[in-house]
């Protein structure tokens, strides 16, 4: 059985959303979830929500690590909190995968810490997927990493390459380079010393892509830098709160502005953070119980299909 | 009089739809308007727009550059095309200000080599407006320098300043610097060594901001590095046809996804080249007659405020 804990007091709806999309989780999904944070809190919502089934468990964990705390510090100072007593069951093979939707930062520095890197990965990455009318596209690195070496956009596009065989059964997942133009030429220092790194490796490499091939599609995986991605993935999530305000001003919202949101706010699968010991997905923090549900969903398919294992020791 | 030169040949539209907002340009502004292009074919686009004033004037340049050339080259081998000859007009005083939608590599090139530089900036860079229900917000440098040295990043913003507080009367422009974090240890090597340059400048430096203040609003002036701007613009038009293509395929376009359209398809105003010795601005080559008629009265704002004499020598 796969066991997916969950973080329940990370994210600016926990535990009320967290707990009810876990719910969702456990009735659709062949697994077992696990709670972590404070039992009573949990244990009330958990009554609200109904669930009357076996396959939610509740872990005690008192502390929590909130947005506006240090990372490195809050971790080592709060060995009982949500985000260090899930990962720690991953570490210790009690769990298979942790979601939390707590702050990226302490989550990601947790992870590296309690869980190590994978040997062959010097930079773990995060990759959010977009939804396109071509299909998904995974890009990474949108924030873990500032600065990059071509190597490292070399190594995110081989866990890229393997989450999209594995998880949506790419046999040859088109592999982009984000730059600034399509010719070799075009792009900064990184992307022009990265390109034929990838021109020489095994994978499907089709070249420079640019700023609107994001939702365009078209590609499976676009590899970037941490901050160039992070840009990318704020400016498209406040595009889409842009929309949103102005549906509401007009009290209206057609299918296709609800559609163009969709596509614009692409954090319903959360943000994962590859090259790490373990399957960790950071959901966004506005998450709701939907994205929750579809989370431990992705959590779930990464350990059934052993993309963590296919990334190497 | 201020006179500004259009590159008639410039443009996936050119001349037809570059000609047809010259003539309702010229028939807004008190300005004299110089079509530099094949004259022939511009003849008879006025013909067919029926202009009958007397402040159309065309220029004859029987070369074009098109996009595909490499610019260095193109500039060198085509002395009479409408990009050279229009710039030379700038240089010799002939004119106040170069509107052209034709290569933003070759307008770029050229405006360098044949303008030069102003005294103080090293690196010229490309601006952009965007509209936001807080005010417009000038992003640089979308795509002139894809490397850049914080001292550059200094130079843009000191250039948005002065764009802002003529063009936009704004006394005090709020200056943000675009990141991956509010806080000041955030961002890649360029933001954390550019932040404390701009914190000691004498400008209403604000911070870091990051994606989603760009649709977003509320800062006057974002500079970036030219890789990371370029995404960005490349990144919001691509959005935008998205939104497009969706409300084709359900034939609907209410009122919201229109303005939704035309705040991430921010190009209507061109793209500023700042801190070259002239007032240069290259349109989107998609420009429609509309956006060639903005652009024109932006050129001939900049002129007016004395954009180019605040920048300096």
């Amino acid at each position: 059985m796969t066991i997916i804990v969950v973080d329940a007091m990370g994210g600016d709806y926990a535990p009320h959303q967290i707990v009810e999309g876990a719910v969702e989780a456990a009735c659709e999904h062949d697994i077992d979830v696990l709670l972590v944070g404070q039992s009573d809190a949990i244990r009330a919502e958990l009554d609200r929500c109904k669930f009357d089934g076996s396959n939610i468990h509740i872990h005690q964990a008192e502390e929590t690590i909130s947005m506006g705390e240090d990372p490195v510090r809050a971790i080592r100072r709060k060995p009982n909190s949500s985000i260090v007593v899930g990962l720690n069951m991953v570490r210790n093979g009690k769990a298979d995968a942790f979601v939390s939707g707590g702050s990226t930062g302490a989550v990601t520095a947790a992870a590296l810490l309690i869980l190590g890197r994978k040997k062959h990965i010097s930079r773990p990455a995060l990759g959010v997927t977009f939804e396109t009318s071509a299909g998904s596209t995974l890009l990474l690195d949108v924030g873990a990493n500032s600065d990059c070496k071509p190597q490292n956009l070399v190594q995110f596009a081989n866990m890229g390459h393997i989450y999209m065989q594995r998880i949506f059964g790419i046999p040859k997942p088109r592999i982009g380079l984000l730059s600034s133009g399509e010719e070799t030429t075009k792009g900064n220092k990184l992307a022009r010393s990265t390109y034929p790194l990838l021109a020489k490796s095994e994978m499907n490499f089709i070249g420079n892509v640019e700023g609107q091939d994001i939702p365009k599609g078209g590609v499976d995986v676009i590899v970037t830098d941490g901050f160039t991605g992070n840009v990318v993935i704020k400016l498209s999530e406040g595009l889409g709160e842009v929309l949103s305000e102005l549906s509401r001003q007009s009290n209206s919202e057609g299918p296709v502005l609800k559609e163009a949101k969709r596509r614009v706010l692409n954090h319903t699968a959360g943000a994962l953070l590859l090259g790490v010991s373990g399957n960790v997905i950071i959901t966004h923090g506005k998450s709701d119980a939907l994205a929750i549900k579809q989370t431990i969903g992705v959590a779930e398919q990464m350990t059934k299909q052993g993309v963590l294992e296919a990334i190497g020791h």
